[in-house]
């Protein structure tokens, strides 16, 4: 219980911390300020953190290693279906984005003032999550489920698709977390996905085949009834 | 040709100024600072800009307010295709992020410290050009080239896959901006796309759905010949 409290306690000191680094810059705020906006003493604060250098290394933990540790574990579970990979990891990235907003865009903005560890580890981090990202689509185009594509550079615009909702989302806004990220979710399998007909099973399905040529039949009649008689 | 060199030096006293702003925060650099990086007198630079407050506004001039014309200006210009009036949002889109990278994390991470008038000019610009890339959208969802996608979440996760590269780009890396923006703006559009073949063409082309009963012959063949002998 006593545990569950401090996590709890920590975990809102992050948030207020996170929100005023924010609006006042890191240097513009004081853990006075910090422990004000709580309604807590400035001892309480200095309980959990000594000084702000070890709040900014818990919003590292908080953002970065998570995503990291998320992303490294879709990975080593990741089946064969690249695509249920690269959702999973979308999903799971915006899902944390969208609940950290305040943390990441201050973990963003502070980079350079980080103490050496937590940079070094933020860094490792952020290429982690990219690698994992890249293995996922590179996996994709290798068995032909996904478009010939520069594996890096779309492993970043997807890295992009799901932290850019930290500069935008209003939890009080018209669509919950979850809708957010399956929409984006959907928007990435999509960009690299290859036209479902195009593909090419490894176990030829002949119904198949033939269904799908009865619907371009269905479509090539459609058009000859639009065609303008010609006699 | 002085009216041309005025603008030069403007453009290097901002791209200056921004790197600076993003090594040491906008509080921690100053004019001095800015004028040494370019081997230039403070008084140079005072002759240009006023003060860092007025270099922060250029730099909003510089990339979001020339976002919002650019993005107008393809709106205002795009016929019927919605493919390609998307395409080009992203791909200009990008191309300015790419060539105003630092610019564009001052801009971002100083918001909250713009003056004011700049400030809602900045947000204005930014609702400018979500508005323009939810307009391609919605075009695209109503004549039936795109998916049915929430247009609002759609236009600012394709922002994000623009901007994203202010994160990561570096002019000297393997990949020109080009081919990078290329390779973004054909996500954009696969993201939203219908499968060509499920798209409806107003005017029915015989000749192509000709071409597709070919290509699924040609499927149906491949998946034969793999089918273990009957007999």
């Amino acid at each position: 219980m006593a545990k569950v409290h401090a996590e709890a306690q920590k975990e809102q000191i992050l948030n207020a911390a996170a929100r005023l680094f924010i609006e006042k810059g890191f240097g513009g705020a004081s853990m006075q300020e910090i422990a004000e906006a709580l309604g807590m003493t400035r001892t309480a604060v200095y309980y959990y953190f000594k000084n702000k250098d070890e709040i900014l290394t818990a919003l590292v933990e908080e953002v970065t290693l998570r995503a990291r540790r998320l992303s490294s574990r879709a990975t080593s579970e990741a089946n064969t279906d690249p695509k249920e990979w690269l959702r999973t990891l979308v999903h799971q990235h915006t899902m944390l984005i969208l609940s950290h907003h305040n943390e990441f865009r201050v973990v963003d903005r502070t980079e350079q003032q980080l103490p050496e560890r937590a940079y070094r580890a933020n860094e490792e981090a952020k290429r982690a999550v990219l690698s994992n990202f890249t293995a996922a689509i590179e996996a994709g185009v290798k068995v032909g489920v996904f478009r010939v594509v520069d594996a890096k550079v779309t492993a970043f615009t997807m890295i992009g698709m799901c932290s850019w909702p930290a500069f935008w989302y209003k939890p009080d806004g018209p669509k919950s977390a979850e809708e957010i990220a399956d929409t984006i979710a959907e928007l990435a399998v999509q960009s690299v996905i290859r036209p479902a007909r195009r593909q090419l099973k490894s176990a030829g399905d002949v119904s198949e085949a033939l269904a799908l040529l009865r619907e371009d039949l269905d479509h090539l009649s459609l058009m000859i009834e639009k065609q303008p008689k010609s006699g």
